[in-house]
């Protein structure tokens, strides 16, 4: 099964051999951005307790107009066993427990006090200037329901709610391995025929970015026995994203050495540009994506694929939204495969203006420099001018929200 | 200087008592979202060698149509002192460095090999399938600009050139103080006066969107001691954000504990619902918010204020960029104030839809629990349609991209 698939078909098979979310109980700050597995569903009425809104007096509305006696006074966070009766009231703060008996708050402002009698205006309307309990849910009602994202309106909510954690699903965990003889880590001498690991934090950054949980980093050199060793130290990582070695070349090891590892080959090859070998397999519940070596393809095989995986084991949707936007230059391009081609997506204005970029084949890393979206051309020819409306897919994970 | 100021002026003077950011030196991947206060500059020569872009034969164009010799076979990762010649040629692989002499790469499939000779095709164009050394860009170039945002794709230019750090601004440190006799932490038993902390874990999720680095988390009780005492505790953070004691009431004490802590008031109330009291300060290059003790005036006095003065420190523009949205529901509201309602928007075919939430007081929190934007709307009468158009601006630091 080495034959080309469409980028549609491969993105659908990723999708369809991606594991459902597994739940995963944390402490509730920790579960900031993620998504409920689990409703969250009111422990308490909300108020928990009849509360003031105003500084002033709980009273009963038969004393409208007439006077009564300050028997007590409550702060927030202060209660008191003292009641409110006819011709008693208490003062009371804002945010404090009404006492028992309240019918009604008067502001401060509606009364006239000398020593311990007040003054109470002509109208006082039952249930004024107090917040009942449960008057905003009850305990029981659904809050938020499992699939939603927890905003910090959320944890406002749910700690309202005396709730220390949430249920959500479980970050993925991902390794990223990179191949080749031939990458030097950043800082250290190059020989000459040496290129510095660029694709090791490209995909660490991208992986960051689509919620990794943990996160492994290795390197495996050009020989099935230095694969074999890695793939057997990352048996455990929900996703395994190699780069390189993974074309038809005698040196692209990649393939063979999943399929030894017990990887099930779901494909290989991509109808796309950049990035055509693109090889996909599972093992278990375990995902394993070689990317190609090239900077360019390996991005977009991680945005593409890898992260459409962490999406849905995040349970968000897989599918991105797209973003309308308008060109603001010339953009001719050709070709027998699906083009994807880095661009810069400014805001302004309240619309996205694309700057197309230069593109001098997918190892240049110079061209797209400042890019952060992707275009998608069909194949054969397309000539577009500025103004043209084009669809944009943001990078770096911000279309899944 | 305790009158009410407009939230527009509010915000102007923030932004303007905010100090510029801080460069700090990361280490690459670290400075992954940040923003670079000096630009990255090419280092070396992209590519640093000239390089095959198939795999083939490194060649000489005068050899064209003829036959030549392979003198040595280079990989990807290695080089040789073998040199190609007027006759002679190196086999090559993708990615390798061009030996000495190449004038171009021909592809394997345009020749045919017996032994150690290759026959090479009619047409050999000077340069085809090779990279020339510094094609992409030279040393010394600016690469990415001051100012711009590092994205995964910067990280693999940066990387490429062997730069192991980057220049960004630093994150700001940032110290939530939740103050009032009545919180209880979440999971404990809650006494009848007492009610849950929500707005700590609020501003928390709030400050750590919107990057703060260090993340201080005080109490303090309604005293003036104990406010004291947080407040010199926090002395060296960028940010200090208090919650409640704000407004003139009795157990309001915070703007005179920053007054007596050496913070010099810029301004305490703003015309805007919900969230009036607010308090400003600034203490050296310190910044202290007073916020209101209600979660919804606490929220929005941090979404509006606390959050742009972080994206200043971040170097990012503290504007936010407004999207428009279309209403699903009728929204009516008045009020003598700028009022900011919380709704959900929803992407749904490439617009947003706004849905309006039930309001009932800025200490609901159960009827915008899936709110995930604020509306924002003017003094007087307001009276909205399904299908109207309308501004939001998304919470949890989003449209600060």
């Amino acid at each position: 099964m080495t034959e080309l698939i469409d980028p549609d078909e491969a993105l659908r098979l990723v999708i369809q051999r991606t594991p459902e979310p597994r739940g995963v109980e944390l402490d509730l700050v920790a579960g900031l951005g993620r998504t409920l597995v689990r409703p969250v569903v009111a422990s308490s009425d909300q108020p928990p307790f009849g509360k003031a809104m105003m500084d002033g007096y709980a009273v009963c509305v038969c004393d409208a107009g007439g006077q009564a006696r300050v028997v007590a006074e409550v702060a927030a966070g202060h209660s008191t066993q003292a009641a409110v009766a006819p011709g008693e009231v208490l003062a009371i703060m804002t945010g404090a427990p009404c006492p028992s008996g309240t019918e009604a708050v008067v502001k401060v402002e509606d009364t006239r006090r000398h020593g311990d009698q007040v003054t109470l205006p002509e109208l006082m309307v039952p249930g004024q200037h107090l917040q009942p309990q449960g008057g905003f849910c009850k305990a029981g009602d659904e809050i938020i329901p499992a699939g939603a994202t927890l905003t910090s309106v959320s944890m406002a909510v749910i700690a309202s709610m005396g709730q220390a954690t949430v249920w959500v699903a479980r970050a993925p965990s991902v390794a990223v391995i990179t191949t080749g003889d031939e990458l030097a880590p950043p800082g250290s001498h190059l020989g000459e025929a040496r290129i510095y690991d660029s694709n090791g934090p490209m995909l660490m950054s991208q992986a960051r970015l689509a919620g990794a949980g943990e996160l492994t980093r290795l390197h495996a050199r050009d020989t099935p026995e230095s694969l074999a060793r890695a793939l057997a130290q990352v048996e455990t990582a929900d996703i395994v994203v190699l780069t390189g070695g993974v074309s038809m070349g005698r040196y692209d090891l990649v393939p063979g050495a999943i399929r030894d590892a017990g990887g099930e080959q779901v494909f290989h090859k991509v109808r796309q540009k950049p990035g055509k070998p693109i090889f996909f397999a599972v093992r278990g519940s375990q995902l394993l994506f070689g990317l190609p070596g090239t900077p360019l393809g390996s991005h977009l095989g991680f945005h593409r694929y890898v992260a459409a995986a962490m999406a849905k084991l995040h349970g968000r949707d897989p599918r991105r939204e797209l973003r309308r936007g308008e060109l603001t230059g010339p953009l001719e391009l050709h070709g027998r495969r699906t083009l994807f081609r880095l661009a810069r997506a400014r805001r302004e204005g309240g619309r996205w203006l694309v700057d197309p970029l230069s593109w001098r084949g997918s190892s240049d890393l110079c061209g797209p420099s400042l890019s952060n979206c992707y275009l998608r051309f069909g194949a054969g020819s397309t000539a577009l001018r500025p103004g043209d409306s084009i669809d944009l897919e943001l990078i770096d994970g911000l279309d899944y929200r």
